[in-house]
């Protein structure tokens, strides 16, 4: 349980709760002294959501820590990931879309390129493009085992994913990337006698992938690394009471929110509208709406300031059709920073926005921003204050003790 | 080690890293309404890099805690005092420029005044001034024992600093105070049978020093306290990844630094331009430096309100010095609180501005002094968060998972 005082005090209620999570919506000025992304974009809609609530900045793990978006979004979900972790092979799975269920075990694959001896020439096959990667993953999706199914996806350029399904199986195998070039691939070797069927399930598979892939060029060959299975992470609903929805383009995000009991939502499109059109269909079914914009952190990696402002702008247009639902409790921030000026996440606190006309004591800042957030009336907090904060707010919470 | 997540993260970089600690920095207005000392003190240099830079405030240990010189420094470095503990007897060792390695025992002492029947009359020996213990202290020092060797050295009035050397040595022995007037000090008693060898020696040397003691009218006795040997504390090394270099005039400080496994570097002269002179001549050596300026503090313990100021002032007009350097991270802030107005040390939050022209999300405040920490972007931090802060804004922290 993330928090485990919480449980005996949750109340029921029809409250609705959406937390509406700009991915790396943090940012940096370009220049010293003047706006973020954040500042910079023209927020009319928010700005008055700040005026109305309050505001704050969450730092996502620990102070100086950059998250990557699996822990990031643990954090935002309550769950400290110094504490509760997520397997490379669960992560990259689920970010593909591939499920992993409680005795699945998954792992990432790279491919790599080996001379005749067998030997590696290079750990990522040359860094392949993605084009010429994906006709290579089909490949292995024909490989069959025995009493047991596996299934494969491709990641990004030289990387994929495979999930293995059957029973007993065991995720306690070393990684085989020898991490250097010059001698061959290693054997799955299993850390314990509990995954030697598994290990040796997966040696099979590897061989079966060598002949498949005998004849490529440079992705003639391959590695598998962290091993993994669910991590059994308590639920939303074990957690906070909280039936909760996601709504997400990306796999990753689903996957993420899949893994603590959130209900994924299907929808055509993409945009804000599509996402917010999504919420509005579901709105009767749930009581937790968690809702993922990706494309701040593209831009954001991207290095495009006024991309990811623009982004920022479209979901501040979209925003009426989600305040027409009449959430009780709305909480926009990011899971972590990304900005423009970095080309990559960073550690730097995210803005934070929590609106709840009931119930929120309101603070003096006027308009969303990170200057404004370093003034909130929520000070600094952390990211997994996020949930225990909203389920106040929401009047979902007994009183502590007499 | 002070943040177990952190080793995995570290990576290489020639980034450098400099912390800059006024002792008890933080004070308050010897009238509501008026400036601290900081206030009250020009500072041109800090103004600007508060400007470019962000502020906040730390607090040391845990609110409403005042720190001593230890734990204050130790929170500092990362490590939580509460956690973390120097005994008495080393801090006073160290503090006086007396090393303690590993299976040294070193304790406090305090000389007292003993009547004829070897009772106590003053636990402190009329709180004999310096002047006059000096030459007290002399006469221990040419005690031996058989097995050990055994380094004094004054401390302050009527306390003093022992170290004992030898194999097989052991710590765990009561005070030898008995806390009140009108009975005989303690034997150095063993808390249990493996400091039964210790204790033993060391009831040999106090009966050899008050046979040495005999014929002085105050100090004709002592009692001893806060046996301890090296905490053995995590290196900054292990912890952080850093070549640590420690720039102090007093020992006391060298002392702490040199229990996390900082260099302490000999430089000649006792002013700030004398310390950044130091640091220039050190700085391809290392990538962290530590420097310490004592007298903040000691003018804020006179009640010396202007006095304070003008040290300050004095490290401002020094600073351009060590900016001429460049560092990659620049943290100006205190130990703990010092307000000439109390004439001790505080639990008042301390000032703390982080300066690092590439990395730093700067905040509005355009000047440094407490009201400006208050308000500042980096909010109310921790001591403890110095380094993983540090750290980040140096480059020198890898994204925390997927």
């Amino acid at each position: 349980m993330p928090f485990d005082h919480l449980p005996p005090l949750l109340r029921t209620s029809s409250s609705k709760i959406v937390l509406l999570v700009l991915d790396g919506l943090g940012g940096l000025p370009i220049e010293a002294g003047g706006p973020t992304e954040l500042e910079a974009a023209k927020t009319p809609n928010m700005d008055r959501l700040a005026s109305e609530g309050a505001l704050g900045q969450a730092t996502p793990i620990r102070p100086g820590i950059t998250p990557g978006s699996g822990p990031a979004h643990l954090a935002l979900f309550g769950y400290d990931p110094l504490e509760y972790e997520i397997g490379r092979g669960v992560l990259e799975s689920v970010g593909v879309g591939l499920q992993v269920k409680a005795g699945d075990v998954a792992a990432r694959g790279n491919f790599c390129t080996l001379n005749e001896q067998g030997n590696i020439t290079d750990r990522r096959a040359g860094r392949i493009p993605t084009a010429e990667a994906i006709p290579v993953v089909e490949q292995l999706k024909s490989i069959s085992l025995s009493g047991v199914t596996t299934e494969v996806r491709h990641v990004k350029e030289y990387r994929f994913a495979i999930v293995m399904r059957g029973e007993g199986l065991n995720p306690e195998i070393d990684d085989t990337d020898p991490q250097r070039t010059g001698v061959p691939p290693l054997s799955a070797i299993p850390r314990s006698p509990a995954a030697d069927h598994t290990a040796d399930l997966f040696n099979q598979w590897i061989a079966k992938a060598r002949q498949a892939l005998a004849d490529n060029q440079k992705a003639n060959g391959l590695t598998l690394r962290g091993f993994a299975t669910d991590p059994n992470l308590p639920t939303f609903q074990d957690s906070y009471g909280l039936n909760a929805a996601a709504i997400s383009v990306y796999p990753m995000y689903k996957g993420v929110a899949n893994l603590v009991g959130m209900e994924v939502i299907d929808f055509k499109g993409e945009t804000p509208e599509d996402e917010f059109n999504a919420l509005a269909d579901v709105w009767q079914e749930h009581d937790f709406f968690f809702i993922h914009i990706k494309k701040t952190d593209s831009k954001g990696e991207d290095g495009d300031f006024a991309g990811k402002a623009q982004i920022i702008e479209s979901v501040d247009r979209a925003l009426p059709a989600l305040l027409n639902l009449n959430p009780e409790v709305l909480i926009i921030t990011g899971d972590h920073s990304t900005p423009a000026k970095m080309r990559t996440h960073s550690w730097h606190p995210v803005p934070f926005l929590l609106w709840a006309p009931a119930t929120v004591r309101s603070d003096v800042q006027s308009s969303f921003g990170e200057s404004a957030c370093a003034r909130g009336g929520l000070g600094n907090i952390s990211s997994m204050d996020t949930l225990p904060l909203a389920l106040a707010h929401a009047g979902r919470l007994e009183k502590f003790g007499a």
